[in-house]
């Protein structure tokens, strides 16, 4: 799985930061690329990565403000001429989505050439797409705001081929069988597959936060996740002035990630009055300071998970 | 006064051109900058500009399709924060514009820190702004789009300095007050002014056509304009085949600069297919047959009027 970093932004684009998107590729697990948020212009930031737009096949709204959703009309315009044609996309988005997308196309007078399917939600909401499960918690922002927490599938254990071997099974389409099945026959008799693999891998934990102050719920989505993505407007300075705008401080994330056992922080969302050159001096006094993994995510960063 | 171009693509940004937008800036007659059409990301080229979006007091909206407004939320929100703060903007479009916007604003739930005005038309419209009046007629493209003809204040002639000076007044503040008045006082007498000046200069006239075929309001807004700002999006091929889709095509550009003797042609809203290198390239084998003075401009170009 690979998440791209296609604005990285609070609130108003800089020079060389976008508002806010990011890409998430499912593969191996799905060949299917969603979006959380789609800021102004990510769509001319797809175009200079490898993403195409008709792979997209979900698109995750985590909140209403402008700098995570008017690059919406443009993206879903577009993809009718990028690949995009006949393939169905689904938009999971708060209350109040789906107006904006329908009011754009109807005054634009934009007809898609595929089917959209818009899933509000009023407070909360949960979901399987294919083989991942999706949770989505209302955070604290003044306006609804959810955070995502992905649920991988878990990965089957390696085939113990000694064991096969053993059984008189050489390596051929039994395998295949053993590994895709519960049991399996060989030579009259039925067996178990989990005893010729393996322990199971737990399928990996991602949570992608919408903006928020600390509150409750992001200790529910942040348990023991692998990555989170969470915004860090405030970078540096007093932690009550970004608490106020209802925005979180470097130190709130920090104490998340202990809390919830949390492996790697990818900050993202980093108020627009700091240039690139500020944000790295900023992370180089913080890394001497933690032994927590994280990064502050530029556009166009991409991270394997 | 000056013209920048902000995005020159047609329907979908490249990676060197954006979607449609035009500054024009007023001085040396008013101190004020007009956008004509916001595609998205316009705001993001601003950045990259002088332009203050502060001093931006008019958006005029040639027509609805997504191309010349999916760039209108984010620029009126990042507007206040960007010296708009009281300063009232003025949208001039046609029916449904307003719409977009307010449905845009209210659903991201932003507040701006200034007063917008949406004027809507249903298929012409006529107004002064300050010095400059603007007519605007509808054209042919399937959708209402209209082409803004602007015509800047006539420039006062000169002043006889010779003449001024035969009759006893030497150069200082009275210079002013002939300038600035019909009449003035001078030894008790009366005099006209105009006899003291050289002949006034015609305001100039920029024609901003939005997208459309050859039509006959072409004309009447065309007519001897200093510049027409004219879409091209077909610079090769079929004429038939860029009619067909309400475009376009170079060739109907050309005989309406002949037709109405315009003086200058400055090309946009080039289909995305194109390379800024094809282009180039077609255009140097253009020059080679035509007299016309005609630019194909690229996102950022700007002309002095």
């Amino acid at each position: 799985m690979e998440l791209t970093f296609l604005g990285t932004s609070a609130g108003l684009p800089t020079k060389e930061r976008n508002t806010q998107s990011i890409a998430f590729n499912c593969l191996p697990h799905e060949n299917q690329i969603w979006l959380f948020d789609v800021g102004e212009a990510t769509q001319h930031r797809i175009l200079h990565t490898g993403i195409k737009l008709g792979k997209v096949s979900h698109i995750f709204i985590t909140h209403l403000h402008g700098d995570h959703i008017f690059g919406l009309p443009g993206l879903l315009t577009s993809r009718s001429f990028q690949g995009g044609k006949d393939k169905p996309l689904t938009i999971i988005g708060p209350k109040g989505i789906a107006k904006f997308i329908h009011t754009a196309l109807e005054i634009s007078q934009s007809n898609l050439n595929y089917q959209i399917t818009v899933n509000e939600f009023n407070t909360e909401t949960e979901l399987n797409v294919d083989s991942f499960h999706i949770q989505a918690l209302p955070l604290k922002h003044g306006i609804l705001s959810v955070g995502y927490r992905i649920t991988a599938p878990d990965i089957e254990g390696k085939l113990d081929v000694e064991k096969l071997k053993a059984l008189g099974i050489e390596p051929g389409p039994k395998y295949q069988e053993v590994k895709a099945n519960e049991t399996f026959e060989y030579n009259n008799q039925t067996y178990q597959s989990k005893d010729f693999k393996g322990p199971k891998k737990k399928g990996k934990v991602i949570t992608i936060f919408g903006d928020t102050m600390p509150c409750q719920n992001e200790l529910i989505l942040a348990k023991d996740a692998d990555v989170i993505v969470h915004e860090t407007t405030y970078i540096e300075g007093d932690k009550n002035l970004a608490n106020s705008y209802f925005h979180s401080h470097i130190d709130d994330v920090f104490q998340l990630m202990r809390d919830e056992n949390v492996k790697k922080g990818l900050f993202t969302h980093l108020s627009n009055r700091y240039e690139l050159e500020d944000i790295k001096e900023i992370e180089q006094s913080l890394i001497k300071n933690t032994d927590q993994e994280f990064y502050f995510v530029k556009d166009y960063d991409h991270f394997q998970i």
